[in-house]
């Protein structure tokens, strides 16, 4: 298919967003490194600007436009993390984003887009419903579409951020991230399929939003609408565009329960010291659930973002 | 007085501390920035070995022991994290750690001294308690005594943490750093008063557990029993030793109360995504509380510990 990115795109996006993005720091711990019996990597894009990785994709997207398209404003649909960071990454090109969100979007993520000056617009909590929408307000605005994972800007954007985990630690016999959309995985596949093809690439998936493990079963993208996870980040279904990276580069994808989720998060806070979203915590989540596959490996983890409501926290027991 | 650590000794523990601890990251947030009208920096001891800086002189006391010194074991009285931090550094040893605790003390740092094989002998949750228990047990084991912070070896070990801030972050206006019994403080101020004279430092303390404001005021040692504050590692009292650096170099204690301790470590978790225990959202508290005083400058924040209870937890709301 057309307009998948190339490792070129990664080496460009690193240059253009490299100003406005933070080198995240990759922090170890002992405890977990005996627990599981391997050594980990965590590549902390919780300590991104607005919290997650999607600062990065959203940087490339936007600061990748003519100047007479960053004038006509930028939109997308999201259920999160994307919104905050399109709307973080407009304001600081000093232009207009418009983000379509569901109902039942987070509340600090609905903070955050109004936070960075973003306009949102309610939908339903359908896939059909936020694609509906978003082609409505861009036939009125004439924005440019910044996918929240299927745009070649923005997969070579995500790129990024294990570009730095390569360069920062040798030898990575795997790394692990989670699977939603696919956009991150799709960056991490491609930045790795050049620098490091020997690195086995897993993706971490919500059983109950299994939807990538079901498409690398069937062979072909399966699709469900209106999944359910704590991992409200890993909701959404692939797209070609990520399906080519994930079919040909994603060793497996592995899964967790909901309760393994929340206490892969829960662990991270207490022994790490870092707030992780739900999301986030299912690449470690699937390494307690695999012990075997990784005993003695040295292993990364992209931690993707610790943007969570404390007041309102599903692993504050 | 005698004993009173030199910068030479700061050199030296930096090297023989090296291999055991973590060279802790330093993080920025845009949003606090704003918010105090300041260039602050983050340096983030919650990331360190054990949770907090702690590591650092507990790694310098017991590594620059003779052979024949640690076989007989270290000993010490703690609230908290030097207690688990010296119990870390005595396995790394292959020693004995025995530690006075108050029968107080947060039930996760009497965990975290058991997880790395110290022995806990329970007091009353007073100063005077705390020391004629642990002379006890000296008499009977010739344990080597680490006091946590009156220690020449710890002031030179916790010293390396500011040593840290200053070779990464230029120009520092000021430095601040919480004040419990004035380890940390006195490292500081043994660092800074070399490297960097004109840096100011200053001392942040709960008002509820303000022996070292009275101090300051009366121009000596002025000592308070059985203080109570959610800092729980900051309820001790100066001693002669760290007295000698806090009345020569510290420009201020300021003062916060304990909503303004817990607001400021729940600031932190949510916009940092970083675990921190009360104790070390004394800073950021005092800095919001004296905004004048720091605008437009370069401060570096020590951020002590992370060691939290989250599963009973004040800050949780």
């Amino acid at each position: 298919m057309d307009d998948i990115p190339t490792f070129d795109d990664v080496v460009a996006a690193r240059e253009r967003i490299t100003p406005y993005i933070h080198r995240t720091p990759i922090l170890t711990s002992s405890y977990l490194n005996q627990l599981i019996g391997a050594e980990i990597f965590f590549k902390c894009e919780n300590l991104q600007k607005v919290g997650a990785f999607k600062a990065r994709g959203a940087c490339n997207a936007i600061f990748g436009l003519s100047d007479a398209d960053a004038a006509k404003g930028v939109a997308t649909h999201s259920s999160g993390n994307h919104a905050g960071a399109l709307s973080f990454a407009a304001a600081l090109r000093g232009i207009d984003a418009t983000v379509v969100m569901p109902t039942n979007a987070p509340k600090t993520k609905k903070a955050a887009v109004r936070s960075y000056g973003g306009k949102i617009i309610e939908c339903e909590p359908t896939q059909a419903a936020r694609e509906a929408t978003l082609e409505q307000e861009v036939a009125r605005s004439g924005a440019d579409v910044v996918h929240p994972y299927d745009d070649p800007r923005v997969i070579a954007g995500q790129a990024t951020c294990v570009l730095e985990l390569h360069q920062d630690i040798d030898d990575l016999d795997a790394v692990i991230a989670p699977i939603g959309g696919g956009g991150l995985i799709s960056g991490t596949c491609l930045a790795l399929s050049t620098l490091s093809p020997q690195t086995k690439i897993y993706a971490a998936e919500p059983a109950n939003a299994d939807d990538a493990y079901r498409s690398i079963q069937a062979g072909e993208i399966v699709t469900r609408d209106a999944q359910q996870s704590v991992a409200d980040g890993l909701k959404t279904n692939l797209r070609p565009r990520t399906w080519h990276f994930v079919s040909r580069f994603v060793t497996d994808v592995l899964l967790a329960s909901e309760d393994e989720i929340l206490d892969a998060m829960y662990l991270t806070w207490e022994r790490m010291k870092i707030i992780i979203e739900p999301s986030s915590a299912v690449p470690l989540a699937v390494m307690l659930n695999n012990k075997k596959l990784f005993q003695g490996q040295r292993v990364g983890i992209i931690i993707t973002g610790g943007n969570v409501d404390l007041k309102n926290c599903p692993g504050c027991k």
